[in-house]
């Protein structure tokens, strides 16, 4: 078995580490973490900062981005895979991926997560604690579906969006890019790109620049 | 082991396939759909109209009504249960239904589902997602339970009430028959036949005629 | 296998016991409850009023208080500790708590339930159906995180706290001692003891006494 190499030794990296040695795909776990004073997260060591990923990334070994804001993930998703790193991809076990459904490369699923059939998941989503993904959605790459959200059928979530804590979303929904969606939104009407939506049922709250 | 011939291949019924074949309890599975431009949904064959059942039931087969809306459901569910036909219940393999409790013929347990002691959930209900029921509740049939939705304990639910994505109800709460409970809405007390609730707490913001 | 004995008969005993019986650790079950009309709750007998435990609690049996009242709950809880029973800590099979995580003495941890790496539960907890605790969380002994709550990485929830059904819990977040949560509230910043809050984002409704 390959050995995985995290980028991020946070919370987010505690959780998804967890999630891998649960999957029995790992024989071992390595962080790298730019605190300096991390030596050992849950007993796998910090290696380094995360600019040292050429000296440990050992041939035989995948890696895995596990931070938890979407534009650095992203920004270290695309450099390791433009350089031609094996990436993986994280299934907790005690989680249900539909067959017919498929999640993205440099993705997690992480505990109690559900994805029902028909759905797209795209490159580097955290798909996060007991969140459910319905029939025939389209989630892009970057999105974090944060925990307890549940997105019904026939929803789009596009690129670097973030569904804050317990969010909603009805069926047939677009969400746009770069949305933030507050703790505890309900979605029933379409979300425009780069805004922040909040309450029950949510309203725009904030525009963002499209630089964002 | 039989087939399994699903009325309804829109979202819900592929969830209701995906749902029934990971349950491993049906060998193969056809759908019957008024949509006439549907000759395939998840690789499994779209046969004719609702109306042809009687043509393309065999003998061996069972019949699983997955129409979302409610009175639909119903209608075809009672239809083909006079008619004596075998319906199915469906559990996903990935939730849990307490062995002191039941689930009604027609009935779908999807994904995620936890049904605590001492429950009954009706015929022809859909409980959805990685919903909940807990202890001591009664669910009448034809209910739809969606994505998320928590029942505390000491529910009652009756027939044909749809509890909307992600809406919460607390402990012993009766909600009447025919009642819409909007997405996201927490209900702290009881709720009468005919009327739609929203918010947090939820209340009262349509009423329906009987005959709705 | 030891045999155990369940305080309350209700319906939080009923779950409990379910749960007890589904993960295989206990061959045999009887309950003690203070309402004299109940002599059998689930095929399981009630043996007597909770006063009688020292009559029927044999050596080779297990304890556990399935009393939804929190204060009721760790008085009796406290009471068999101090006096020396084998305290049981009961886990839902269908439920996954990280291996790098702990649930306290007393503590039940329900159907759906997920608790992520590095948290500590403490004593006399009730983690209901399909509630997560997400990683770095403290929750102290006494609290009740009821069906459907959703709690955040790196939070603290104080003594004998009670989080209602569906509560949504954002990142870095203390609540205090003796803090109501109301049903759907989303905690978006640090809650202090003796407060009922409720809403989204959630405010302070009540102020308790500190002998609440």
């Amino acid at each position: 078995m390959s050995k995985l190499l995290i980028l991020g030794a946070g919370g987010h990296g505690k959780v998804v580490a967890d999630a891998a040695m649960a999957s029995g795909k790992w024989s071992d776990i390595a962080f790298l973490d730019n605190n300096n004073d991390l030596n050992e997260v849950l007993g796998f060591p910090v290696l380094g900062r995360f600019e040292s990923y050429q000296y440990h990334l050992q041939e035989n070994w995948t890696v895995f981005v596990a931070i938890g804001n979407n534009s650095a993930r992203m920004y270290w998703l695309d450099k390791l895979e433009l350089e031609g790193y094996n990436i993986a991809t994280i299934i907790h076990p005690y989680s249900t991926i539909s067959g017919f459904s498929s999640l993205g490369k440099g993705s997690v699923a992480l505990a109690g997560v559900v994805v029902n059939a028909n759905s797209s998941i795209g490159r580097g989503c955290i798909v996060n604690t007991s969140s459910t993904v319905d029939h025939d959605c389209i989630i892009s790459e970057g999105v974090h579906i944060s925990p307890g959200v549940n997105i019904s059928g026939t929803v789009t979530v596009k690129e670097d969006s973030w569904l804050g804590v317990g969010a909603k979303v009805n069926n047939n929904i677009t969400i746009g890019k770069n949305v933030i969606v507050a703790a505890g939104a309900v979605i029933i009407k379409d979300v425009p790109d780069n805004v922040m939506v909040a309450g029950i049922p949510s309203t725009i709250k904030k525009y963002f620049g499209d630089e964002q």
